[in-house]
């Protein structure tokens, strides 16, 4: 019966914990949030959110991208775009914490010889974001990055997009010649529900064998901590979550949801409390993310939220019948 | 294998559509919304309301509480605290719709003598909230106004709190002695998730045998339409749903989202997305629920909010340790 998956029921292999040692938990405020602002945050709001999510138990905090600087100008994007090994030291050190650090790379966006190797660098994951239809790419990537000693996963976007036979042969090939220890599944459309991500996290399960499966959800329906929930009750063990859920335009899983769930007792949820009293609000002032009509309505279609960010930005960004006619329209 | 349950895929017994026709989605809009201004909408924003929803083609629409004019006073609240017919009836009359008119009565709360015959009413249903303690009065409330003509349901309040053999027992007695035609388990706290939801609509439908069972959320883990959808699943037909997720705290599952994930062609999402964009972006501006940190706190510990509305209204609305750490010491 499903209920006996619950959590709070469920013995940890050893007998004794009511919690799942193997769930890690990502932080990707940082990273995600740079999408909202180019990557653009000062110091000061790194170390504090580095801070706080450390003090908080996560497992992990992704920063940013390491994109080249022959794709993007240092002019137009702030430091989280490129993830230089000094910009991460200066607001790491002198923080005590087990925390590990995470990077994130696109294919195609990357230039390998601009990652050192994990011993010389402050960072300790790279988790490769890829098309089902570049995974051959992601998987050269995410070799690479784990022969220079860094951990590594593969993030498989826009999922509800392209969740059919190429998705299973991508995780195929992953399975047969990857390193990465973890795929995460990734929901970029914030369409998934509870039956699609319980249905995905199964197969890319089956496939993978002993790799680890994770997910890393979108907020368009106010679905990506129930459906991090869901991946959670199937055994995915590898979940990402954002401060008070800032992301590029509906946003991400809230950390603090997550953090609350979990029955492991190294999280603590003050310290992301406090970030979100002292940084977010004030933060949420200046730009916008969360549930917003526009958003919905794209994660109702299937789509990407590139149209209604545009709208956002135009003087028609209340006018949610006009934009929903537009993108019916668009589809047809 | 529980992904067959997809609505998408469920054909209906008449063996043709894609949908389930004998869901019946209830907007509450009025109702829970009045919780947060004392019920004073005036009648040009609840006639909007009634219109859009209507046109959206959603089957209940609910307008507010019937109270005792003995127990509250008409100059501390509006009209939707008493829903007098003639005030309903100014506001639908002249409108060209099928939808039917709710009200609610809490146990205690209601005079039964002010409210006539459904014959001379426009009103069509009575839904009597209950906590299990007092199903014995619920029930003699509701087979009263059954008796009278309404159509009727209870819904059960604090469910999380209250889900143990007295629940169960409460249901025997529902099916056993009352004419109501369904019983909503009601998540007052917004504390359930997928797991804890199936459970209840479960045992509730095994109990229930021929009654309907419903569902209303609330939304203070941004759980409230993903608890709507896995009522669904488990076949819950009940639904309630409000324009923007507007009510008390938190508020409840937005009509919206529960609109655009339904696959009945009888709904039309247009009518509910301009009420968003004329009216309920500018009452945004002026009375607050959704997505706040002291509701989610409050969700997770399984708690009344009340002490969170009351930090709400004081000037440290956004200490969130310390009102988490006064939650806490006040459970010791």
């Amino acid at each position: 019966m499903r209920v006996s998956d619950d959590l709070s029921i469920t013995q940890d292999i050893k007998g004794v914990t009511m919690y799942r040692e193997k769930i890690r938990v990502l932080d990707c405020t940082i990273r995600d949030g740079g999408l909202i602002n180019n990557h653009d945050f000062d110091d000061r709001f790194v170390r504090a959110v580095y801070t706080g999510v450390a003090k908080a138990g996560v497992d992990y905090i992704e920063l940013g991208y390491k994109n080249s600087r022959e794709l993007f100008s240092s002019s137009e994007y702030g430091h989280w775009k490129f993830c230089d090994d000094d910009d991460i030291s200066r607001v790491i050190d002198g923080v005590d914490t087990n925390i590990k650090v995470s990077t994130m790379v696109d294919v195609g966006r990357v230039d390998i010889d601009d990652v050192r190797p994990a011993a010389d660098s402050p960072v300790d994951m790279i988790r490769v974001a890829s098309y089902v239809k570049d995974i051959d790419k992601a998987i050269f990537l995410a070799n690479h990055f784990s022969d220079k000693g860094y951990e590594t996963t593969i993030n498989i976007m826009a999922i509800s997009r392209d969740s059919g036979p190429q998705f299973e042969e991508a995780l195929h090939q992953i399975k047969e010649d990857c390193l990465a220890q973890a795929v995460y599944i990734v929901d970029s459309f914030g369409a998934l529900y509870q039956e699609t991500t319980e249905d995905l996290i199964k197969r890319a399960q089956a496939i993978l064998d002993s790799k680890e499966v994770g997910f890393h959800g979108h907020n368009n329906q106010q679905l990506a901590f129930s459906n991090t929930i869901e991946a959670i009750i199937h055994d995915a063990n590898y979940l990402d979550g954002t401060v008070y859920g800032i992301g590029r335009a509906a946003g991400n899983c809230p950390l603090e949801l997550l953090i609350g769930f979990l029955k492991n007792p190294k999280f603590d949820i003050r310290p992301i409390l406090d970030l979100i009293s002292n940084e977010f609000i004030p933060l949420r002032e200046k730009i916008e993310w969360g549930y917003i009509i526009p958003y919905a309505i794209t994660g109702m279609m299937n789509e990407h939220p590139r149209t209604a960010m545009k709208l956002r930005n135009s003087d028609k960004k209340e006018s949610y019948r006009d934009y929903y006619e537009e993108l019916l329209g668009s589809m047809q």
